[in-house]
């Protein structure tokens, strides 16, 4: 057995001992390591570039980039800059910074789809205003949902039934991604009270292969919205700003109504957005959404800096480039090795499974491996490129990769 | 006339120009001050202490703190060095910084009520935790609110009802704030069903009197709760570290099962907090909440620094000396130029009303002439002392709300 060359570390099991009396289950959401995961660490200490460190100092290629957020690489020069720059000034001020203003425009100018932006705090934010926009807008009620997608953790979009009632979604009609004749009975269904229909860019459920959107879905979903005066409510939290800046939509040509953005926005630091149509100033001028870090000025000054980095250089093509290479390479290992793989989405945000592997095991094995060879990357979930990334480093990544897939042989699996 | 010695400037008037053109409405929130001032700034772009100023340069005395979040002071030396510290090494990463546990340690350290913590961004995030929480722990659903109460800005506690359903708030029942008779009937009403009674330490809903808890309302809720089995929430996020650090209710000796935090938390950084007792450790491992950026070090590191400046410090003392300072001061200064005001709530979250002024519009002209003369408060939502008011602080905020007192008489108000 040679799967193990390290285990968790001293400080990992103290933090962890130490976690699972202050912490229910010794963390909680998606972060909760032992969910997925028995070699991963839970802690991390530090970042750099593609590089994390966990607390027993073991340094990580990092293919989860903060699960998503991380879209120039940890503490990027430019943005670390923009921070440290306005936290000299203020941050949580009493009213909002003007940077507010000049962050707002340049969203207004990259995404077509938008006429106006708002900012929040967290994806589920977002979401959650797009479809409050939506009901007052249309004033009607119904909100059409792809079965198993995640628009967020909270009751009316909560995929676990626990503290959930029936009530909090009873608005909600799934119809099933990429299959538009479902959609269309879903908004018959809905009748005369369709609010909106939710869309994420591609379908990338958990514990599944993703699935990039029918051209075909998307437009059918936009003359179905069209048809039936719904917002079209397009779910970037995830993919906004790694795959195209304009949104994620637009390589099909179709734009929403109604778009919500977080993760990738300001490189970490806690921003989410709704950006929208001038139809819907009306409305959004009447709900009543806000939070008390809402308006601070430094995770602006953050997004704002890293829309003009992302704007002026090289990130997405480099993301798109180096997420091949990693690709082609995941692919000539798996083959090499003899294991039948399926990769899928796109190359900037990649998940690999085993074939025939429908507990995970064996995918679970490989991740635990990888991990243990120094590369941090999720069983389910799906991984993150990001603008750090060289084609050294994948380079790097493949080297130890390769190491993973010799470990899962050697041990059986 | 010479109640607006200086009118908005003309940054302020120009960046409102802009604004108007690419977020609705110019602003939106609780900060957009044209829903309660002609005269207040939108726009800031720094802090210091307690003073923060406006895109036009000019200085104000802050009596608002970021509408509760600055609890030490905006740019405080030592948060603001964990926060720096904490940035050279990593923010948003794959794993939880061991920083979660200092800082789950020391809350639960802290607060008598707590056994535990976990983190998230907003006060919403928070109070919905909770519910969340509770519902999974009893396996029930209905929850009591005090009417008018404030749990956040979403659809299941909105108190607007734009874009807002019925069933978002099915099963919400209603009380009255102090009436224990009828929090009495109210569980009665929800019979067998009834999950949690959430309660903010004290009655501070806008536009009207703050309002102390009658110790014997929180009494009562707390042995309801035990009667019934209901889950205690203390929504402590307006008041939560400002007033007393091991919870508002503590001075009562009335603990709740679960409390939401947010806002002082880390002196203006993004960050929520539930803490419970052990008895709901499994409800809270059994529910799926999370966010992108709720595990991120540097709140939590700004949090941990706030909480140990605040258990050393004299913050809480110095804000209700200040505090104190400040309410005899203005029942003076009212009293000397023939107004009859009301001052209510705790001396450190001050609010103020006018007699007889039904429409505000009295109180609303007074904050007007006190922002013109360079005092930040507000007319209808409570204020917040920091512990950055000094005493000659608080004298010259006095010696500015005096004319302001004169500025409203001289209009002939």
């Amino acid at each position: 057995m040679t799967t193990a060359p390290t285990t968790l570390g001293q400080r990992e099991l103290a933090l962890r001992e130490r976690a699972s009396q202050v912490i229910p289950g010794g963390m909680y959401g998606h972060m909760r390591v032992t969910d997925f995961s028995g070699a991963h660490p839970q802690f991390m200490v530090s970042g750099n570039g593609c590089r994390v460190t966990d607390a027993d100092g073991r340094e990580y290629l990092d293919l989860m980039c903060g699960w998503g957020p991380v879209v120039l690489g940890h503490r990027h020069p430019g943005v670390t800059k923009a921070i440290l720059d306005q936290l000299e000034h203020g941050d949580c001020l009493d009213g909002t910074s003007p940077v507010a203003v000049d962050y707002a425009e340049l969203l207004v100018d990259t995404v077509p789809s938008a006429d106006w932006a708002m900012f929040c705090k967290n994806g589920t934010d977002a979401t959650t205003t797009c479809v409050t926009i939506a009901r007052a807008a249309t004033g009607k009620r119904k909100v059409l949902v792809a079965a198993g997608a995640y628009h967020g953790a909270v009751p009316w979009c909560s995929l676990r039934g626990q503290g959930v009632t029936a009530e909090d979604q009873t608005h909600l009609i799934r119809y099933e991604y990429n299959d538009l004749l479902s959609a269309e009975r879903a908004a018959a269904e809905a009748g005369d009270d369709l609010a909106a229909i939710i869309v994420c860019p591609m379908r990338h459920d958990v514990r599944r292969d993703q699935e990039l959107a029918d051209p075909a879905f998307a437009h059918g979903l936009r003359a179905l919205a069209d048809r039936t005066g719904a917002v079209l409510i397009l779910d970037d939290v995830r993919c906004g700003h790694r795959l195209h800046l304009g949104g994620s939509w637009e390589p099909l040509g179709v734009r929403p109504d109604l778009s919500a953005w977080s993760k990738a926005l300001a490189n970490g630091q806690p921003l989410g957005a709704v950006t929208g149509i001038d139809a819907l100033r009306d409305a959004v001028s009447s709900v009543y959404v806000t939070g008390s870090f809402w308006y601070a000025a430094v995770p602006l000054a953050a997004g704002l800096a890293t829309l003009r980095e992302l704007r002026n250089g090289q990130a997405l093509p480099d993301m798109l480039r180096t997420g091949t290479r990693l690709r082609e390479g995941l692919a000539a290992q798996a083959a090499a090795h003899g294991y039948e793989i399926r990769q899928t989405g796109p190359v900037q945000m990649p998940v690999l499974y085993f074939a025939g592997d429908d507990d995970l095991s064996l995918g679970t094995a490989w991740a635990e491996a990888a991990v243990r060879r120094g590369v941090y990357l999720h069983p389910w979930h799906n991984w993150f490129l990001s603008a750090a990334h060289t084609d050294a480093d994948i380079d790097a990544i493949l080297d130890r990769t390769d190491q993973a897939f010799a470990d899962l042989r050697d041990t059986g699996s």
